[in-house]
């Protein structure tokens, strides 16, 4: 892939309950990102956001937030692939970058969850399976979640214990972003003491409901210099995506989503699994995390807990994982979380990450998903050469 | 403009009670187009669409439809800009083909308007407006559509007879148009008595509710051969933006957003007005057709529907325009019609247009428009030279 690079990231804190609109919650990442850069406007703006239509009754975000963000006149549009809509809007922002259109290029997520009843959110996040399939049978996307869960333990024998390690160091990665939405350790314990929500994840498997936006700003790596004495390349930009319901698929405890767009990606970065340096994965659920850890090719079927029980995704061991405390602790502002995960790498490429900082991290990999593994954005960065 | 070319296109009627689900009315188009290119799968998808949050609650198009389209897989969202969704998906799409990182791309729209309540409907389409500032004060769409229409008839001294002229333009076209909405001709007093929605907008200045879907198969010019002998060019594709709200404009009268999108349009495409062969523009409402002749450069302000009245836009004239009946008679299934548009102006331009054939057009262009004048996507075709 020729080259595209990041030179500007921004991020709201993730909140319930910010008060803030969709609006406003972008305008404040995208100022950010765009002052990050050094400028004051851009070509163009890609808006990632799921829900907006259903919760806020609001759609036209491009032409929205180019307006707001001072960038009237813009091509602008929404781009949504459920959870993994701000990961697919960075896909569309790469492309445009590519195909030499647009020089200068702002691509981002946001998502507004709550002040809404969880029956509203619940049936807004149940827009990602196919309505036809199974969207009047009574079942959740965490009842969904669930039957993997419970079908990824049986079958390779792995107990509820081994998965929790997974928040556990989310939640704990997360006490040194102030921008995550919950700042509280948690134990293995803790995990499965807490609530049941769809047997067997309980409510510390789960990822919140929260407010968020983020943004990046992408331009040509040949001229990113312009901009930053740090640009962070995007070595590769890949979307796989699979059947939408579980039911269709032949096995429910993989993602063939996931494991194509990493392949591609992998391919087109010229980087092996042992190359990556810091890694963020989609893990809305515990066993999401774990399950991506294997998909992406750094453990086995059925092997990935151990790497999360073991300190291997500790920020100081092998492979540093959601280092600013992933879905479950950083927070999963569903439309946002894609563009999140992209806005982090780029901080611990250019060796920004503050308290999250991981030394020397020269590639990283971001994993999106929306639906049950439906829509899979893949990113590997790269620390730009000089 | 690096070259892309249309070389397959599929349109399913547009109809109010399909009954057709929105997978359903893509697959159709879809297979389509996929056939007319004579293919059995694509690289990947780029799904145009509006309402479905909202009104069918399904959101995921993307890896939907690539999956009922036998594509399950192939990178794929939903892009959404207002009532141009269609049309930039269409731009998604050729960014994607510029890009070089995916050769065969389909792109289109879909939309499910009928069986839903009217004012089901009307809310679903001021979602297009910012809700925050006029969400909540009692106008509708097609109420701040009717103030454009009174301050362009009183600025300009333009009687209602003269701007009714289009809708007749249309309704006379669409009866060569078997996949038209409506198939009954109409008069300048037909409008004129016809049941007033939002005055002085009457029941035949406004495009219906229906159900449609219309897809396009994009690849590079230069393999453009090896799928048909009538491939089209995409010499321009362009977006503009503008403030949503109409009080944020110093003039309704005329779209900036149209204006910068089509002058950016013609310098890319190397085209002026006068080289156009076939027109299709986004009249939504009476109003807006006569408005676009005259932001797209056909005439100068005030006289737009001077071309609508005197035979000058009709099949036979010198701008034959929205020639397989526009959005007032093929239909305007919102998210859709950019799609239809393209799909039209691709069978003139390859010869293929059946009764609605303009001879010997080698020159298109399609100017679609989302909320009021806000996301307005202008394309250039070309027929390719062999």
């Amino acid at each position: 892939m020729r080259g595209v690079a990041i030179v500007g990231v921004g991020m709201t804190p993730v909140t319930s309950g910010s008060g803030k609109s969709l609006t406003e919650l972008f305008v404040e990442a995208g100022t950010q990102a765009i002052e990050d850069a050094g400028i004051d406007r851009v070509d163009s703006l890609y808006v990632g956001n799921m829900m907006s239509g259903f919760l806020q009754n609001q759609e036209h975000l491009g032409a929205l937030m180019a307006t707001a963000l001072g960038n009237e006149g813009v091509p602008s549009y929404k781009v949504e692939g459920a959870c993994a809509s701000g990961g697919v809007a960075a896909n569309a922002g790469v492309k445009a970058v590519l195909s030499g259109l647009e020089g200068v290029v702002l691509v981002g997520g946001v998502e507004k969850m709550s002040g809404y009843t969880t029956p509203e959110v619940t049936a807004g996040l149940m827009m990602a399976e196919d309505k036809a399939r199974v969207g009047g049978t009574g079942v959740t996307f965490v009842g969904l979640n669930a039957m993997i869960a419970r079908e990824y333990m049986h079958r390779y024998k792995v107990p509820h214990e081994a998965i929790a390690a997974f928040p556990v160091l989310c939640h704990e990665n997360a006490l040194d972003n102030p921008k995550a939405q919950f700042h509280k350790k948690i134990t293995v314990e803790d995990v499965l003491k807490s609530p049941l929500v769809a047997d067997p994840l309980r409510l510390f498997d789960c990822s919140g409901i929260g407010d968020g936006a983020a943004a990046l700003v992408l331009t040509s790596l040949k001229n990113a210099r312009k901009f930053t004495d740090t640009p962070v390349e995007i070595a590769a930009s890949t979307v796989g995506t699979d059947r939408v319901t579980l039911y269709q698929r032949p096995d429910i405890t993989t993602f063939e989503a996931s494991r194509k767009a990493v392949a591609e990606a992998y391919q087109r970065a010229r980087v092996k699994p042992e190359d990556v340096d810091v890694l963020e994965v989609h893990d809305a659920f515990s066993v999401l995390g774990i399950m991506a850890l294997e998909d992406l090719g750094f453990a086995s079927k059925g092997s990935g807990s151990s790497l999360a029980k073991d300190g291997v995704c500790a920020r100081d061991g092998r492979l540093p994982t959601n280092t600013f405390g992933g879905l479950k602790a950083r927070g999963h502002p569903v439309g946002a979380s894609g563009a999140y995960q992209l806005a982090e790498l780029a901080l611990q490429l250019s060796n920004r990450a503050g308290k999250c900082q991981v030394p020397n991290a020269e590639v990283g990999l971001a994993q999106s998903v929306g639906g049950i593994g439906t829509t899979v954005p893949v990113h590997i960065l790269k620390r730009a050469g000089s």
